[in-house]
C-alpha cells in the first residue's frame, strides 16, 4: 500500500498551532521586515518593501485616473492645529509624538540633551493623519464653485503612538497614502467618498486576491468628526477581521474647522464638504495572513517584486556557462511576455549556494513560480516550474511540473493569471466558508464560544441604535472581545427582527473578531 | 522701419533686477510649493510633486539597475545612537527636531499640552539623515564577506532645523533618497562611491539637463566622519554655485561606531568600508534657477509631467465637438509616440477659461511644448506649436509655428528630444562663460569684486593645505562669501603655484559663492 508521507513544512510554526508566532515567523522568514532598535518602529526589508512598491504603484495608477493630484504636506502640525477641532482631538490627540525643542547640546558627561535654549514656543505633532494641515492649505486653495472638487493624495509617514505593536499591523510609525477632497455638497463629496471605497474594494480583490466586504462601519467606529466611515473589511485565515481600508464623508465639519469656503454660483459664502481616505502598509499584514500558508507566504502575482524566478542548478564546472547562457535567455524571453497587463517580472537568481536552499527561501518569500534549470535541462530544452500555490503533489512531494521551454514560455501569462485567480478563489472560499448568520445575541455568543476560539464572522440584523443604547451593546460585545465590523454596501435587506434590541431591523451588519 | 516691440514677460520680476524675488515668484506662479504654515516646511503641489516624481522614477531606475535595494528605516532615532559617534554629532546633532513626549493632555483651559507623565525615558530625534540607524541594521545584517557588498536605499523625509528657509532650497523637513552600502575593502567602497557620483552626474545631465562638475569637496566641506566626500555642482543663473548631490567614502569610522563587521575569507573579523549618497528636492530648486527665465518655469521633457499641453479654444458653441473630438484623437496619436525612450505625456487641457490665459499659465509651470487648437485648425488638419524654450519670435511675438497635425505627430518626438538637448546646451554655454581662471587671491578677489556681484565661478591652482592653514584660507575666503566648491574628477593637472601658499600647487579647485 502506498502512504503519504508527511509533508515537512518551511516554517517551525503551523498556523493551526500558533497564529500570532506563525504570522511572525513568515514576515521574518521571507525577509519582509524585523524590529528596528527604535520603539514601535519596523525595518521594512527589500522584500516587504518591494510588495509595498507594488501596491503604491497600482495604488497610484488609480488614484491618478480619478483625477487626484498628489502633492505633500508637512510632517509636523502645530498643537494648535488640534485644539481647534476638539472632537478630532478628542478621538485622536492622546498618543502622539510631541516635538518640544529644536536642538541638542552636551550634557557636560560626554551625552547629549534637549537644549533648554531651544524650546519651541508651540509644539508641533508628528502628523498621525494631515486633515488639519491640510485642511489649512484647502482654505488658501479654495475660493470659488470653479476650485470644485479640489482632490488632493499624498503618500507619507504617520506616527501613532502604540504601545503594543505587531509588524505591519500596529506601528508607531507607517506608510500610508491619504486622499483628502472638498466638494461642493454632499452629494458630490458621497460619490467621492464612494468612488474611493470601490477603488480600495475592487484593488484589493483583483491585485491583492484579498477578498474583502465594503460597507459602513457602525457610528461608534467612526474616524473622530466624520459623519460616515465606510470600510474595507477582509476575512484573516484566524477567522479575524482586518480593516484594510476607510473612506470618511467628513460633513462640512472640518471645513468649519479649517475655514474652507466658497462663493456658489448665486454668490453666496457656503462651507466646503470635505472627504479622506487611506490605506497603508497594514494591508501587507492583511496579504500575509491571507496567502500565507506553513511554507511561509504566497504573494499574489500583481503585487510580486519577482512574478518568476529562475535557478540554475549550478555546479561550479564547465557546464556552468552553457547553463546560465539558456537561463539568461529564458529570462529575456520571459521579460518579453505580458501578463496581467504588465510585462513580467522575472529574476534570474545567479548567486552562489545551493539551489535547494535558494527554492526554499523563495518559497518562504512566496515568489508565484520557480523555475528550477539543471544542466539536462538546458541541453534538451526544458524547464521544471513548482508553482507556489500547489506547493505539493499528492504524494506530498514538491510538485514540480516538467515542460518544454517553448511550451513554458507560451503558458506563463497563463500561469500568472490563473495562480492570481486561484488565490483569490481560495481565499473566497474560506471566507465565505466561515460567515454563519446569527438570529440572537445567545447565537453570537455561541457562535463565538471557547472551544472554537476564531471561528470566523457572523452576519447579523440590528435597528442601528444609536447614543446610550449603541454604547451598551458595544460594551456587551466587548466582554465577548467582539466588535461590529460594517454593513455591506448592496446587501440584502434585513427581514427580522434587531438581535439586540428586539425592534424590527433596519439592515445587516457583521460581528467579528479583529486586529 | 522696423521696430521691435519691448516682451512683455510672464512675471513681474525679471532675473537681473532681483535674482531671490524672480525665484520665489517662479515658484509661486508655476504653483509648484508654497509656505505651508507650518515653520520651515512647505507645500509642494501638483506641480512641483510631479516633477519631484519624475525625479524619483528616473533616479530609482538607475539604483535598481545599480543593485541597490530599497528599504524603510525608522523616522525616530534614538539620542544614544547620535552620542556613540561624536564626530558625527558634532557636525550634525546641532539642530534638530526633538520628540520629548508621546501624548497629549488638555491644560484645563480649553487648550492641549504635552502630558507630563508621558515623557520619554530617551528623547527621540527625527532622523536629519540615517547612516546611525542604518549602521545598526547593517551590523545586523553583515556576518561574513559573502553578505558583502551589502546595498540599500531608502526615499523618505529628513528633517534639519532651519533658521532661515528658501522653498526646495533649503527647509526644515525635505524629501531625499539616502543610498547606504558595505564593502569589504576600500577600493570596493570608493568604486561604489564614485558609481552614485557618476549616476548623480549623469542623471543631472541627461535628464535635469542641468551641467554639473562632479568631483571631490575640499576637507573642511566633507561630510562630518567622512574620510572623502564628492559632490555635483551646477552653476546657477546668478552665477552662485549649488551642490546637487553628494556621496561620501565613510572608510570604516561608521561601522566601527555600529559594529559593522564581517568575517572575511580567511576568518578573521574586519571592519566593513562603507558609503553613503543623497539626493533630494533641492535639485527642483536648482532646475529653477538653471533653467527659469523672465516667463517662469522652464521643464525639461525628461522630468516634466506633461511633456505637451493640447489646448483647445473653446467657444461654447455647437463646432466645440468637432474640436474637441479632433484634440482627442491628437492626444491619443501623441501618446503612442515615444520620445525619450517613453511615451510623450500629453495633457487634453479642457478645463473652461480662456485659452490665452490658460496658455500663459501653462508658459509659466514650464510645459515645453503647447498646442493651441482652433476651430479652423481642427478644420483644415493643422495645429499651431509653441515651444517653451524659444517662447519669443525675432518680432518678440508669442513663437507659434503652424503646421499639418500629421506633420507634427510625426516630428513630436524629434522635437521633444530637441528641447531636452538645447536646454542642456544653453546652460552648458552660459556655465562655461562663466568659470573664470584666477593665477592669485588677488585675482580672485578681483573676479568677485562689488561691481560685478555674481560673475560666476573661478577655478584656481592650491597645494591642499590641510589643518590650520586650510581654516585660515577658509576663513579668508569666507570674508568674501566664497567657498571652495570641489575638485574636478579627471580634470586637468595643475601646472603652477598654489594661490594661498606659494607652494607647488597640487591640483585644481573652483571657488564660488554658493547656495
Amino acid at each position: 500500500m502506498n502512504q503519504t508521507p508527511a509533508i515537512r513544512h518551511a516554517l517551525s510554526t503551523k498556523r493551526e498551532d500558533d497564529f500570532a508566532q506563525w504570522y511572525q515567523e513568515v514576515i521574518s522568514e521571507a525577509e519582509m521586515a524585523e524590529e528596528s532598535g527604535v520603539r514601535g518602529c519596523m525595518v521594512i526589508k527589500p522584500w516587504g518593501y518591494g510588495i509595498w512598491e507594488r501596491i503604491q504603484r497600482l495604488m497610484d495608477d488609480r488614484i491618478k485616473a480619478a483625477g487626484v493630484q498628489n502633492c505633500y504636506f508637512p510632517l509636523f502640525i502645530p498643537l494648535s492645529y488640534f485644539a481647534k477641532e476638539a472632537e478630532h482631538v478628542e478621538g485622536f490627540a492622546k498618543e502622539m509624538a510631541v516635538v518640544t525643542h529644536h536642538r541638542l547640546i552636551g550634557d557636560g558627561k560626554g551625552g547629549l540633551v534637549p537644549d533648554p535654549e531651544a524650546k519651541l514656543e508651540e509644539p508641533l505633532i508628528v502628523r498621525p493623519t494631515s486633515e488639519t494641515v491640510i485642511g489649512q492649505a484647502m482654505a488658501r486653495w479654495v475660493q470659488s464653485w470653479r476650485d470644485l472638487p479640489l482632490m488632493v493624495n499624498q503618500w507619507a509617514n504617520v506616527v501613532r503612538w502604540e504601545m503594543r505593536t505587531r509588524m505591519f499591523l500596529r506601528t508607531s510609525e507607517f506608510l500610508w497614502q491619504e486622499g483628502h477632497t472638498a466638494h461642493a455638497d454632499r452629494d458630490d463629496a458621497m460619490v467621492e467618498t464612494l468612488r474611493a471605497l470601490e477603488m480600495y474594494r475592487d484593488f484589493a480583490e483583483s491585485q491583492l486576491a484579498m477578498p474583502v466586504i465594503a460597507g459602513e462601519k457602525p457610528e461608534n467606529e467612526r474616524f473622530p468628526g466624520a459623519v460616515a466611515t465606510y470600510s474595507i473589511e477582509a476575512m484573516m485565515q484566524d477567522g479575524k477581521a482586518l480593516q484594510a481600508g476607510t473612506s470618511h464623508y467628513l460633513g462640512t465639519g472640518f471645513a468649519q474647522a479649517a475655514d474652507i469656503t466658497y462663493q456658489d454660483r448665486e454668490g453666496t459664502q457656503q462651507f466646503a464638504h470635505t472627504t479622506s481616505w487611506g490605506t497603508s502598509t497594514r494591508m501587507i499584514g492583511g496579504l500575509v495572513m491571507t496567502h500565507g500558508d506553513d511554507d511561509g507566504l504566497r504573494v499574489p502575482p500583481a503585487v510580486a517584486p519577482h512574478q518568476v524566478v529562475i535557478l540554475p542548478m549550478l555546479r561550479d564546472n564547465a557546464e556552468d556557462e552553457a547553463l546560465l547562457a539558456y537561463c539568461e535567455d529564458l529570462r529575456k524571453a520571459l521579460a518579453g511576455v505580458s501578463a496581467l497587463g504588465e510585462p513580467v517580472r522575472v529574476l534570474l537568481d545567479k548567486r552562489p549556494g545551493k539551489a535547494t536552499q535558494k527554492r526554499w527561501a523563495w518559497v518562504k518569500k512566496g515568489v508565484p513560480l520557480v523555475l528550477e534549470i539543471g544542466g539536462r535541462d538546458a541541453a534538451g530544452g526544458q524547464v521544471s516550474m513548482l508553482r507556489r500555490d500547489r506547493l505539493w503533489n499528492a504524494a506530498a512531494k514538491a510538485n514540480f511540473v516538467g515542460m518544454g521551454r517553448d511550451d513554458f514560455v507560451a503558458r506563463a501569462a497563463a500561469e500568472i493569471e490563473d495562480i492570481q485567480a486561484s488565490l483569490f478563489a481560495e481565499a473566497k472560499a474560506k471566507r465565505d466558508a466561515n460567515i454563519a448568520k446569527a438570529a440572537s445575541f445567545d447565537e453570537v455568543a455561541a457562535f463565538f464560544a471557547e472551544d472554537k476560539r476564531y471561528p470566523g464572522w457572523v452576519e447579523v440584523e440590528w435597528a442601528r441604535p444609536t447614543g446610550d443604547e449603541l454604547e451598551g451593546i458595544v460594551q456587551k460585545l466587548k466582554a465577548l472581545k467582539l466588535t461590529m465590523r460594517n454593513t455591506p454596501l448592496g446587501g440584502e435587506p434585513a427581514t427580522g427582527g434587531c438581535i439586540f434590541t428586539g425592534r424590527p431591523a433596519v439592515e445587516r451588519i457583521y460581528v467579528a473578531r479583529s486586529y
